[in-house]
């Protein structure tokens, strides 16, 4: 497989987007990409949407964008791996262009959530669990989280305070992103009185329904080998595990992060430690300190006290989420694992303003789909 | 890119399979066609799939069928272009093994759309047209299709009695196909007087709400240079159009075939008069002769004339659909591009029993989403 580089990338506004369409959101990340990589021609789009079928009555995304992007006969595909679809859509397009096959690649992701009711929104979500055999018997995912918080609390004795510190943190990195849904600051006063959704997860605790879109540009690396504003891509990693909570042998971890990030470290020849900040899939505030064990900034059970010493705060020893994350930026189904990649590749560009992390120069994305049958894990480092 | 084959196929009874679910059609075909390969380890699963989401109420397709193969922690995701989508689950299969990235991988496609009644099948399906422009106003496939129809009987003076001949020739193919949903052959009189459904479209120019799913095992061509059951994947071409039929300039031809054909047709070094049999994209009698003239079959608008002088016939000069196409062996969703691929596959093998095509060495497959938004075509040869 030859090198990879993404050299665009765009980002919409997150939020209750009550006058965007999803076709309309898709067309302004993918043009703001086409724009910032200077593209003049255009060879595949892949478009990670996880259920814009319960969401918008729309599927055929693929020909749907192309068109409205005014790029028809070029060929286009969705890819859907629930929450981790926007990670797919990147791997995929990594993957073929890495084959040789195309020379430059749209990846994006796009979700318009608030189409339904918020009851409808959490019935369509819901499509990411086992529907035979979780669905149907009431589970939700804040109760499947909730379970998994509960058991790492149980296992590692860890804190309430800490899922509050994720929350607080995100809500304080999202105040410097202006594309934030919630780009202001809370308290932990507030996280805990905010209603209780699933015991012990609260309001802000889970992250939230949210419209927008996210797309990157990606070329093989030596069409740009002397663009600094190129940002490489020297991993990337997948696996899959059961679709149900139930089957799995520990609720308190999540192993499929852990074995994508794994094949995403032998790709880059990198290890944890050679992670200077990273964006990972915090949907709830315990998938965030899940992740860190997961992907190696800490020791199995350790999650906890990571968060609440500061270590991935902007200025910490390895930030996380500077985006805002899931909880702040907003959770887009689809378009997230897209929006992670833009985030790094402007952290590695040194373009992210307020909430720049200093001398960044290799970045890791994390993206999951539902409670952990799903993950997607990238490593992007600055062009030398 | 390097080469690749196909080495086995997997394809389950096709038709209202009241008794079996989604994920259990799928594994039935997988396993079929794992046990087809001899295949001992696999490293990645592409599922195309349509619109689980509105049919059954599940996403996250690519980690449940790996779950449910056994497969987990392998990695999985869904491809979705409306009905393309096995299709394209097939080309990013091929792309994957070509770029060198994978070595053993399961392509597969299913649909399970009995769950729904049949206006709400109708409605599922429809999201693979354009919700905001044609939906909303009422549009439907079959009334979809019955204008192309009438716009190519218009234009080319096609006879009422060529799009009858599609449905007779593909139902006597699919009396000869054990799978076939519809494994009976039907007479002209009996297509004519098959409720209307939308003029001039009866009920028997229609294919047929089917559950069911196939697979097939990719691998690079240089493990299996010797085998004679491998069947070497010479060419893909893939492309995209409006989604919305009023956007196109023509209703009475399928760009979108004849655009993915061209470049599946170059990257194999072949023209049309090179292929001994096709399985081509009937979701409606008019696709067929369509088809035929965007493949190069014949000339533009002697679609009609090529299936009355029985030149798409077994035993004609270019057999199509010798499987039953959509129409008689059904048209479970995303499974048929795969499916089309399985009957190529068995027919390069010699292995197609009653409906062997003699000394056929070179098959092309043609699968395509909504009224023409998107197309991929695999040209397949015998392993020299």
């Amino acid at each position: 497989m030859r090198d990879v580089a993404i050299i665009g990338i765009g980002v919409t506004k997150f939020g209750e987007l009550w006058d965007r369409s999803l076709r309309n959101l898709f067309v302004e990340a993918s043009l703001k990409a086409l724009d910032d990589a200077k593209a003049s021609k255009l060879d595949m789009i892949y478009v990670g949407c996880m259920t814009s079928g319960l969401f918008n009555g729309q599927e055929h995304l693929g020909a749907l964008m192309a068109d409205y992007l005014g790029a028809a006969p070029v060929p286009a595909v969705r890819l859907e791996s629930a929450c981790a679809s926007g990670g797919q859509a990147l791997a995929t397009a990594v993957a073929a262009v890495g084959s040789g096959l195309y020379d430059v690649v749209l990846a994006g992701g796009v979700e318009k959530m608030t189409e339904v009711s918020g009851g409808k929104a959490t019935e369509a979500l819901g499509a990411a669990a086992d529907a035979d055999y979780e669905l149907f018997f009431g589970a939700t995912f804040p109760s499947l989280y909730a379970m998994m918080a509960t058991a790492h609390m149980h296992a590692y004795k860890t804190a309430r305070e800490a899922l509050t510190a994720v929350a607080v943190k995100n809500h304080f990195h999202g105040s410097k992103n202006p594309n934030a849904q919630y780009p202001f600051e809370i308290t932990p006063e507030a996280v805990l009185a905010s209603p209780l959704v699933s015991e012990p997860l609260h309001l802000l605790d889970c992250s939230p329904i949210t419209d927008g879109a996210a797309a990157v540009v990606v070329v093989p690396l030596d069409r740009v080998k002397k663009n600094k504003r190129a940002v490489r891509v020297v991993g990337f990693g997948q696996a899959t595990d059961t679709l149900a909570l139930h089957q799995r042998k520990d609720l308190a971890s999540i192993p499929v992060v852990a074995k994508a990030a794994e094949a995403a470290y032998k790709m880059a020849g990198r290890k944890p430690k050679d992670i200077h900040l990273a964006e990972v899939h915090d949907c709830f505030t315990i998938a965030e300190i899940m992740s860190y064990e997961a992907l190696g900034f800490c020791p199995k059970g350790k999650g906890g006290e990571l968060i609440l010493k500061g270590g991935t705060r902007l200025g910490g020893k390895i930030p996380v989420n500077t985006s805002g994350g899931l909880k702040a930026k907003g959770h887009p189904v689809g378009a997230t694992g897209i929006a992670q990649a833009c985030e790094i590749v402007a952290q590695l560009r040194g373009e992210a303003g307020e909430r720049q992390v200093k001398g960044a120069k290799v970045g890791l994305t994390s993206n999951m789909g539902g409670s952990g049958a799903s993950a997607v894990v990238h490593i992007l480092e600055v062009n030398k």
